[in-house]
């Protein structure tokens, strides 16, 4: 699994993609299944040929295409025309009036990427594009190290795609998104540790056996596919940049990817160029990038997590910093919230817009308030928010803290009486007493 | 609540749909919240002008709409504009290449209603069309009897749109449907019975109170919702009717919607018509709309229900002599499993094709693969089947019967060990074992 420098990569394709290209240092290299540069250590990123691109791709030839990522497929790192399409991507941006009423602001969207296909979260946009390059560079076992809904996308589109799949995930995952996995029959190995314990040993399994792990060797074919919810959310607003955007930070690859895919749009004259500002959301027990940038450093202080948004749980954040420069030089911010806000964000998007949003939904949407009543969003800013996963995956995190059921005969006497009794109650009062 | 007979009903919009008609009788009504004839019990549906409905519409005015439902907006029975547009509908139609390897057959489809929006099931359908239609006749709060999906469906699209909602669910119901209702804080009366009794209630509650019962004052409107299910495939396989559809029994009402609906698109001229065979798919343990069948019978005769496919348990089902009138006319079959094949369905279609479904799926899956193997599916048939929910909300029915993940420590060897085991191991036997 190693790569040479090589001269630009030439294929039997006029492509739009050619080598991979150190993000530090710039150095080249062969587009194969690697992701660290051999002479500085640098991340690895895909170069695009953006002249050919612009020569090729139009707001008409995008619309024309299929209602999924790959109708972007100029911007995507796969060659091969029989890429895996199973409907990723084309996720709802939902006009979010009644919690932009709550809030107190005037243009609000939620990019709803709980709903998201096959696995109900953003994962299938980069397993989708990950698994696509992996067939094509010739593996047969794909594998990859999870907080939970990586793992379930991508054994998911391995199945559909006949692909031997492993999973690496932290032993005490929701148990949602534990059988969101098994279901589909990889190997599952739960490791006794954090996410990035889990991490660690996955870089040496890649190293030791032939496998594309598609957020390690396959990383920068990967992150790639995250660009989507950049260009969607340009495509779905009428081909225009929104003015501010709230993402949730795990690694921080999202975020950046998000601004790559915004920038890219304007490079070659599908959108006007304008400014953007860039703000990310952690959880409080696992904000090593919202320290960071709190305290004006670059560089990111790894920490232990421990949240309730597990699937944001990386305490080692390998794009941190990219992140956080992203985050000044837009003028945007960087906030965490805790776990009762995250909680009380949750229920807050579900009763006003019908959104039933995992742990790290309410993160963003715990910060988007944080930010709006701290002055940091403007009203009247277009702002979109990055809902990322579902909620039916993290169950356990709400349970005891909705509403219960009234428990009643059926009769309608034993209907009335409970009714009776709802109204005695204010709703949020109500709510709360039946708990 | 109650109406009289009125001649033909005028609207204000030159529109494709007038009155309500007794499905029995001939009866029409004002199209009011109302479902059952006065003059001879019989069900109530919405009529269209089909002259006025084939003047409008083409393949092209339906391609150039909405990328939901509301495509099919002259199809349905609102007349404001102003509909609910949650993006459901215009879920996938996936070609099921490794699933058709396995059962032995060569053009199978799945229609994944698992995947669609907000709530992950077909229910959003008929609910989108359902509240639309309250809203528009003036009803501030909306209810349902349910079995579950339908809970979740109205209690979200309820929060989305402003309206009160109160859900009615039986009390045994799984964990992920109760949660994925109380999330958007209905009021939630969970009732000690089961579906039938929940409904008789609901009956009761619906004369009592001025609310509009989704599924029952308003399931004329409701109900046509499950025709944009006909009309998906007939689009997405290239303005082709298939030629069998499996699709699951509960109180019959999708079955017959589906028929109604590739019937439309005939009578309009939007595809050319041919015989489409319709078979219908019950859990064993609540199947009286299978045992009528095979007996021959023509009258249903109610059962108790017991069985894991909760979202399939009613034993007194309204539409039940419907649905075997098309199996016989269409030289169809309908077919029972037991929960052991149940489960085992859900794991095939999951490891095969990547797609996690609710234990009514497993119904329709395992009953696919009974009718195959008796020779009931023609290998070179095309072949619809409809899955109908999102295995995130029946882990109970599963939990134990997929493999369990191999536990270790965050370290090589560990894991090589672990690793080796497995391999020692067949792939379904290693399931097995590690359960």
């Amino acid at each position: 699994m190693t790569a040479t420098i090589v001269s630009p990569y030439t294929s039997d394709r006029v492509d739009t993609f050619s080598n991979l290209k150190c993000k530090e240092c710039g150095a080249e290299y062969e587009a194969k299944a690697m992701h660290v540069c051999e002479l500085c250590f640098g991340p690895l990123e895909v170069a695009y040929n953006y002249d050919a691109i612009a020569a090729r791709v139009s707001r008409e030839t995008i619309q024309a295409g299929p209602l999924s990522i790959w109708r972007y497929r100029d911007f995507l790192p796969v060659k091969t025309d029989n890429y895996i399409d199973v409907s990723t991507g084309m996720t709802p941006l939902i006009k979010a009036n009644r919690l932009a009423k709550r809030l107190g602001i005037k243009n609000l969207y939620i990019k709803n990427d709980a709903v998201n296909m096959p696995t109900l979260s953003f994962k299938d946009r980069v397993v989708s594009v990950a698994l696509s390059r992996a067939r094509e560079l010739g593996f047969t076992t794909v594998a990859c190290a999870s907080t939970g809904n990586l793992a379930n996308s991508t054994a998911a589109i391995a199945a559909h795609a006949g692909l031997e799949c492993c999973v690496f995930i932290p032993s005490d995952l929701e148990a949602g998104k534990v059988l969101g996995t098994t279901i589909y029959n990889p190997k599952v190995f739960a490791v006794h540790g954090n996410y990035d314990q889990v991490n660690r040993l996955c870089s040496e399994v890649a190293n030791t056996h032939g496998w594309g792990f598609v957020n390690i060797n396959l990383r920068p074919y990967y992150s790639e596919g995250s660009k989507t919810l950049g260009y969607e959310v340009i495509e779905q607003l009428g081909w225009k940049l929104p003015d501010h955007i709230v993402a949730p930070l795990a690694s921080g690859s999202l975020f950046t990817k998000i601004y790559k895919g915004f920038n890219e749009f304007v490079k070659v004259g599908l959108v006007e160029g304008k400014p953007v500002r860039f703000s990310g959301a952690q959880a409080e027990g696992c904000s090593p990038i919202a320290s960071a940038y709190k305290e004006g450093r670059d560089f990111i202080t790894p920490v232990k997590p421990k949240t309730i948004a597990k699937s944001l749980a990386i305490g080692n954040p390998a794009d941190g910093i990219y992140a956080i420069d992203i985050a000044h030089k837009t003028n945007g911010n960087i906030e965490s919230v805790n776990d009762d806000e995250i909680i009380q964000a949750m229920k807050l998007l579900a009763e006003t817009e019908g959104i039933f949003t995992e742990t790290a939904g309410g993160t963003t949407i715990a910060v988007l308030k944080k930010l709006v009543e701290a002055g940091k969003i403007d009203p009247e800013e277009t702002t979109v928010v990055y809902i990322t996963g579902n909620g039916l995956k993290t169950q356990e995190a709400i349970q005891g803290y909705v509403g219960e059921p009234f428990l009643i005969e059926p009769k309608l006497d034993s209907f009335e009486r409970a009714l009776e009794r709802s109204h005695t109650l204010e709703r949020l009062e109500w709510q709360t007493v039946s708990v």
